[in-house]
C-alpha cells in the first residue's frame, strides 16, 4: 500500500539512526525489518538482502513498490512527499547550507568509519582494535573540526544547526555524535556541536530513534 | 555579483570534475582559483583557503557572495537556480533513484579513496603504493559491482543512467569512472557503466571538464 514503509536497519547503524530521525520528525511508524551486521557473517551480504540493496549495506527503504538505499536520498525523498515540518529550509541558500552540513557526516565522516572499511584495515594491514578506534576518532575529529567553525561561525545557526528547527543537518549529526561517544572522544573542542546534540536529545523524534531505544538493540 | 561563480577546484579532483560537468550543462563558465591540492603540503590547507573552506578539500563554489561546499550540495542548489536542463528527474521516485546512484559514488566510493585517506594508510599502516592502489581498486569494485546491477536491472536506465539525457547520476559516475581507469580497473564486468561512460564523453559539457582539459592540468 502506497501509505506503508518498510525500513530494514540496525540498531547501531549511524544510516539507519538517521532515517528513523527523518521517519519520526514525519510521523511514520514504519514496519521494521533487522538486518543484524554481524551475525553469521553479515545479513547485509545476504542473497535476500542483495536482491533489495545490491551495495550490501543498511538502511533500505520500501515504499510504494519501490526500494530506496542511501539515507540522503531516503530523507530527501520523504521530505518530498511529506512536506511538513520541512527538513530543508525554503531558500536555495539555506538548502545548500544544510545539505552542506550534512553531506559532511554523510559523504566525508561516516563512509570513511564504516563496519566494511575498519574489516579491510583489520584484514589488509593487521589494525588492532586501538588503531581502527584511533582511525574513526581521527575522521570524526577532522570532520567535527570543520562543522564546529562552520556552526559557530554562521548567524543562521540556531538552537539547532539552521535556525530553531530540526533539519536534515541535525538528522545526520546526532547519529554521527554517538559514534563519536562510542569511541570515547572529549566534546570539548566543539562547544556548537555539543549544544545541538543536548537540543535535539530533548526532541521526541531524536530520542525514539536512539540505538538503545530500539527493538533489535543488544 | 549575482550571476558570478567561481569555482576552486584542482584538476585531478573527482568532485571537482563533478561540479565542472554540472557548470558546463548549464551554461556557466565560472571565474576559476586553483588550489593546488599536492604543492607545498597542499593549498587546501592554507589559512585562506580554510576561511572559505574549514574541511580543506576541494571543491568550493562561490555564488553571490556565498561560499558552497560538497559537490552534492553544489550540484542541487545549481539545479535549483537554473532549473534547465534539469539534472533531476521531476518525479519523487525517479528524484530518489537518481540521488541514490550519485550517493553510491559521492558516499561510499570517493571518499574512502580520497586524498587524504591514502596519506593516512601510508603514514599509520605504511601502505605501499600497490597496497593504496588495492585500496582504491576494492572499493571502486564494490561500488560499481552494486552500481552495474542498479543500472542493468532497471528499465529507468537510458543510454544516460535515467533516460536518455544527463542527470546528476552521470555527473557523480563518469568522474568515478575516470579514478577507476587511472587505476587500471577492467570495465568488462560493467557493461552498463561503460555505456554510459562511453556515451556521456561524447557530450562537450562531461568532455570540456575531463581532468586533462583543465588549465592546470599537468
Amino acid at each position: 500500500m502506497a501509505d506503508e514503509f518498510t525500513l530494514y536497519g540496525y540498531f547501531r547503524s549511524s544510516a539507519a539512526f538517521r532515517v528513523r530521525i527523518a521517519l519520526n520528525l514525519k510521523g511514520i511508524a514504519p514496519h521494521l525489518e533487522f538486518v543484524h551486521l554481524l551475525k553469521d557473517g553479515g545479513r547485509q551480504h545476504s542473497d535476500e538482502y542483495k536482491r533489495l540493496n545490491p551495495q550490501e549495506l543498511v538502511p533500505a527503504l520500501v515504499h510504494d513498490g519501490r526500494t530506496i538505499t542511501q539515507s540522503l536520498a531516503i530523507v530527501e525523498y520523504l521530505d518530498e512527499i511529506l512536506p511538513e515540518p520541512p527538513l530543508l529550509p525554503h531558500d536555495a541558500a539555506g538548502r545548500a547550507r544544510v545539505r552542506e552540513l550534512a553531506d559532511c557526516v554523510a559523504c566525508d565522516i561516516h563512509p570513511v568509519n564504516n563496519l566494511r572499511v575498519n574489516q579491510y584495515l583489520k584484514a589488509t594491514f593487521g589494525a588492532s582494535v586501538e588503531q581502527q578506534v584511533a582511525w574513526q576518532q581521527h575522521w570524526i575529529r577532522a570532520g567535527f573540526d570543520a562543522l564546529e567553525t562552520m556552526l559557530a561561525g554562521s548567524k543562521l545557526t540556531g538552537s539547532y544547526c539552521h535556525g530553531d528547527a530540526p533539519t536534515m543537518a541535525d538528522v545526520f549529526l546526532i547519529p554521527q555524535c554517538a559514534n563519536a561517544r562510542r569511541v570515547k572522544l572529549d566534546f570539548a573542542p566543539w562547544p556548537t556541536i555539543a549544544r545541538i546534540e543536548a537540543q535535539a536529545l530533548k526532541h521526541p523524534a531524536f530520542d525514539a530513534a536512539l540505538p538503545a531505544n530500539q527493538p533489535d538493540a543488544e
